[in-house]
């Protein structure tokens, strides 16, 4: 027989089995974080229409996108979860209640050019809230407490929100006598990190002919030690820095009633996040010892969600985090908390009996009692039954014999202690689930302190 | 500005949150049970490169491949979760423990012809359990107590798992000379309960020229009222025969002990399922009262998962949920526990005062003790607000005002009973947890008795 060589796509992320269960158990802390603000769980397909899906058309990600026809219908893989939740909040308007708060984590694909760490087909986490005509400022407020939420549950601590305002750095252009190269402008000062401030301002003089005062002006604000003090001082001169400078100064207020430490926060001017998207507050979220592998959260607010499916006015604020790249950043700079169980089962029961009625009706009772439970019954010695529980990280190892069986028991055996009791099946349920209890108490990440 | 009207494709499935909320309680209850039998999540690229998802080639589900290309590379979606699992297994051999048990619950693709309840996205939900070489009997026998508890555990009552040995039939086929037409014959009585006997009969003797005599004693053994008795009769004349008798008693033996209650299980020797793949038990599930929507959960017994790609023998027993369309028929025959909450938040919290800082800290408290906490802030009539809470089921709306803070108590309206109480953050949180959880007992299915 003609075989084919077994192999998984470039970009695409498969897993190892402990490394699933670990995958799984982040998945599985931001639904019950995101569930805590009241956000509902949410899943569109993968596909759809292409007309629907690039409805806004044009730009880098058209390039990239999975899409062919099948029969006559164009067809496209989805690249973000936010097209097709504008699509869903357009679609099913008459049936949701809005504020409409859901969060979707689910795969997106993307044709990107293969290298390390970037995957074509990738999970996202986003959570929205979506207003119906309006929403409340102080949802764009709340958002940087899930953010910090969100991460001190997975276990990561060096970790900082940096937060800005699009209508204080649209203000600030416009204060400066520069918005007409506002789109360059931003697109430059996105870059100030990355480049320098030298490098910034030889571009912003140099290619888009912004006067050297104005520059230095702007490149002296976005480095101001204490932003909010600076902005205020610019208060009154121009209606939209102003309603930025609020926004930002509301969001800055709550943040210690919304239980978000100082020094996990920071305004940074220089946060700009894409061009005509969002309106408002604007979050980026960078680990302190990564900064290179740059934002792991990043959203904002926008004030039109579903503008190319309804005139209905949607505005709403957004954050998404790339779990398979975050997940990839983690296992590769061991972040990963690897003193939690990832095995199949808690106990693996092997029986030492011919008829295996005992064996079978003692698993049925450690399942009942909550115990992941595996009966063994490969014909295989013993050595190997036990490197079968120890390679897999099976904390417990059960034996049935006639011994046992006469007198109601079962010999429990911790795997890491090598200790081993003769104990009844309900205590032998009750050790082994205090056991694993134990063992399963910790974060997904394990951060320095 | 020219809009796109926003659709979801014809058979995708794309639920209201209500919906999603109970689709999501299936799913968790599917892997909460699956783990409790040692089964590990996994999760494979929803996109494969053809040459190896198609290895296999030809028949009925190439027709329904989602197959295009990107770039120079041939790529499909996948149709089923097995032929990933058989190339991830036969990829990570060197990698994995066996017997390896896997769960794996996602999305896969098939374009079907578009009909009500038939759906070209659906998330299958599998287990399987891989040998390497050779895997024990008891495997297959444990595969119905799989069954029966995940069914159970979604609330289903009216089910009956029916279970075959293809051993038994292909020796039976061997024992009155059918052999030769054994694909035809299997292929005929899989239709058995939809044609009935006669027509059975006459395609047997009309089209594939089998005798009468074979028909008829063909015909009465797989009708008879209690097969293992007939089966017993007659050992000792085929060696496959008496093999597949030999496993089908083992499985049935064992059954009591995995606590499979007799009324929920029956041997059925007209279940065939398919042709080349299954070589011994094979199973199907079926709901008493809607026989019309066939096997609800379908499996077997194989030799070979990975022949595709390897050398090695990899045997196996697996089964699948086709979980979307269950869903679907759940749901428009009104098997959904409407008495669970499906509300994206326990408590909404609305604050009374101008400073939401009193309110903001109260949400944090609330959230800190598991009380999924949406902070109500629009600019709506009071009567609006309720109307929210009310429309999306949040079981209690909590208020806070100038009263109520000054005194550091909270005030608690519970939306069922209309019942409200001034009380303190930890109590309200108490009070509320207690209510949410006994709105949340219960199983996602509610079948009749």
């Amino acid at each position: 027989m003609e075989r084919i060589k077994p192999r998984t796509l470039s970009g695409f992320m498969e897993l190892l089995p402990h490394r699933q269960v670990q995958f799984d158990r982040m998945v599985e802390t931001l639904r019950r974080t995101y569930a805590l603000y009241g956000f509902t769980p949410l899943d569109t397909p993968a596909i759809e229409a292409s007309e629907v899906l690039l409805a806004k058309g044009g730009g880098e990600t058209e390039k990239q996108i999975y899409r062919f026809t099948k029969g006559d219908t164009d067809l496209s893989l989805r690249f973000d979860l936010t097209v097709p939740l504008a699509k869903y909040v357009a679609l099913h308007h008459n049936e949701l209640s809005f504020p409409f708060r859901r969060f979707q984590i689910g795969k997106v694909y993307r044709g990107e050019r293969a290298q390390r760490g970037r995957f074509r087909e990738f999970y996202q986490a986003d959570i929205d809230v979506i207003g119906d005509g309006a929403l409340d400022i102080i949802n764009e407020a709340e958002v940087p407490a899930i953010i910090y939420k969100t991460f001190t549950a997975l276990g990561l601590r060096r970790f900082k929100i940096r937060v800005n305002n699009r209508k204080v750095l649209s203000g600030l252009f416009d204060l400066l006598g520069l918005r007409e190269r506002s789109g360059d402008i931003m697109r430059t000062i996105d870059k100030l990190e990355k480049i320098g401030p030298e490098k910034v301002r030889a571009i912003l003089t140099g290619d888009f002919g912004v006067p050297e005062e104005g520059a230095d002006r702007l490149l002296a604000l976005l480095s101001t030690p204490d932003p909010m003090s600076d902005l205020e001082d610019l208060r009154g001169q121009n209606q939209l820095l102003d309603q930025g400078v609020g926004e930002l100064s509301t969001v800055v207020g709550y943040l210690s009633a919304f239980g978000v430490p100082e020094d996990h926060f920071a305004v940074d001017l220089t946060i700009a996040r894409g061009l005509d998207y969002y309106t408002g507050t604007v979050y980026e979220t960078v680990m302190l010892d990564h900064p290179e592998i740059g934002s792991i959260c990043s959203g904002g607010r926008y004030d039109n969600l579903a503008e190319y499916y309804t005139e209905k006015q949607l505005p709403g604020v957004g954050i998404s985090i790339g779990l398979t790249r975050l997940f990839f950043v983690l296992e590769d700079q061991g972040y990963l908390n690897e003193d939690l169980l990832t095995a199949p089962a808690d106990a693996l029961l092997l029986p030492m009996t011919e008829d295996l009625s005992p064996a079978i009706a003692l698993a049925t009772t450690l399942r009942e009692a909550g115990v992941r439970t595996q009966i063994y019954t490969e014909k295989k010695k013993f050595k190997s039954k036990m490197n079968y529980a120890d390679k897999l990280g099976i904390p417990y190892v059960v034996f049935l014999g006639e011994d046992e069986i006469a007198a109601g028991l079962c010999s429990v055996k911790d795997m890491a202690s090598g200790e081993q009791v003769k104990i009844g099946p309900q205590e032998a349920a009750q050790r082994i689930r205090a056991g694993v209890s134990a063992r399963s108490a910790g974060s997904p990440i394990r951060d320095r302190d």
